[in-house]
């Protein structure tokens, strides 16, 4: 959204939270989609390094980075990793490289991670997180959503609601938060926040040049 | 835009500073048109008390408080005004009842003020205040609008341009920045502000109740 010629800004790191059948993955479904129509290249998903084998629809360094137990622990040794976890004996995390690479053009990265994941990128990145809480509108909405998809046995649903007490009670570390009642508001909420944090002074490194500039030509015109 | 029904919001003090031919009044206008029809009574102007004479056009109350100079100065010495200062001789200021009580009932409040007025703002409702800066994409371009709109004298246009550069120089002060290119744009990325400092979870005071409503259904539908 800031497409001044003369400002600079450095990218965002949007993170969101909530328990399954809250309307996450949808939500950042559509922001990509949306966003890739309205400003190309400025928003991606955030890519994991992960150690779990690579199935074959997949592709080394866009669906996930594929490494060894080894080059995984070493990155994570070396402090290259933002977050990480242990997830059914493989590990996922989040390279740290790509992540300022972007930032520092101006890109903007979406990330879709629990509230461990959020600690832990809040950390090491405070000033370039911003974090957004999905939730149900009601606990008999969030289940009649989980088992309407169909996805799920009832065992896995069962676990999915009591998973959802926990990530429910981290609420109150996040800086927005979206009950997503109706998707079509709550998407066009999503997207406010993403305007609105782009327009954020610190996020654009050299208003100062331009407010100078300015500055400069106000000189001329008054003599 | 937190309609939900079972939260409720505390109100936003949203102030918008710039030089004159920025765009400021224009945007502050359309803003509280289209909020008006979006969600009438919950964005409103702020009403400032004043000891200047009462046109016949104006309702006290509604465009001013009018006050006498002791009335005024009582209000100043017993804390009750937010921000002031004198204007060739006339006493403003923005008395602190009125905001606080549309911030409790989760109405919002704009301010169309200059960047003392802000400081004084911020110094006193620091958890409440959002600050927008709008800047004009170039001096030749703000000369152009204060010409064109024809209200000015050469003179005063040459003075509002000095008054600019004062201006100008505390842009820095500001949570967000609007070069005003195009109104269109900008009046859009103003309504994406609004839009999502009300989905801040520190507006949202009795959001622990809603969680906790979340939690106890939940407990009902996994036994």
């Amino acid at each position: 959204m800031n497409d001044e010629p003369d400002i600079s800004r450095r990218g965002i790191m949007l993170v969101l939270s909530s328990p399954s059948g809250a309307g996450k993955t949808t939500l950042t479904r559509n922001l990509l989609e949306q966003e890739n129509i309205d400003s190309p290249g400025k928003l991606a998903l955030s890519v994991s390094a992960t150690t779990r084998t690579k199935r074959p629809s997949e592709i080394d360094g866009v669906h996930y980075f594929f490494k060894t137990n080894k080059q995984f622990e070493t990155m994570r040794d070396h402090g290259e990793l933002l977050e990480w976890a242990e997830v059914h004996g493989n590990y996922y995390g989040t390279p740290r490289e790509p992540v300022e690479a972007a930032l520092a053009e101006g890109r903007d990265i979406l990330f879709d991670i629990d509230w461990q994941g959020t600690q832990q990128l809040r950390d090491k990145m405070p000033d370039d997180v911003i974090t957004i809480f999905v939730l149900p509108p009601s606990a008999p909405e969030l289940k009649s959503r989980l088992v309407r998809r169909a996805e799920d046995s009832n065992d896995v649903i069962a676990q999915r609601l009591r998973n959802a007490a926990e990530e429910f009670r981290h609420w109150n570390e996040y800086d927005y938060i979206l009950v997503n009642r109706d998707l079509d508001k709550s998407f066009a909420r999503l997207r406010a926040i993403l305007t609105a944090e782009r327009l954020k002074r610190v996020k654009m490194p050299n208003l100062n040049d331009f407010v100078d500039k300015l500055l400069n030509e106000l000189k001329g015109l008054t003599p």
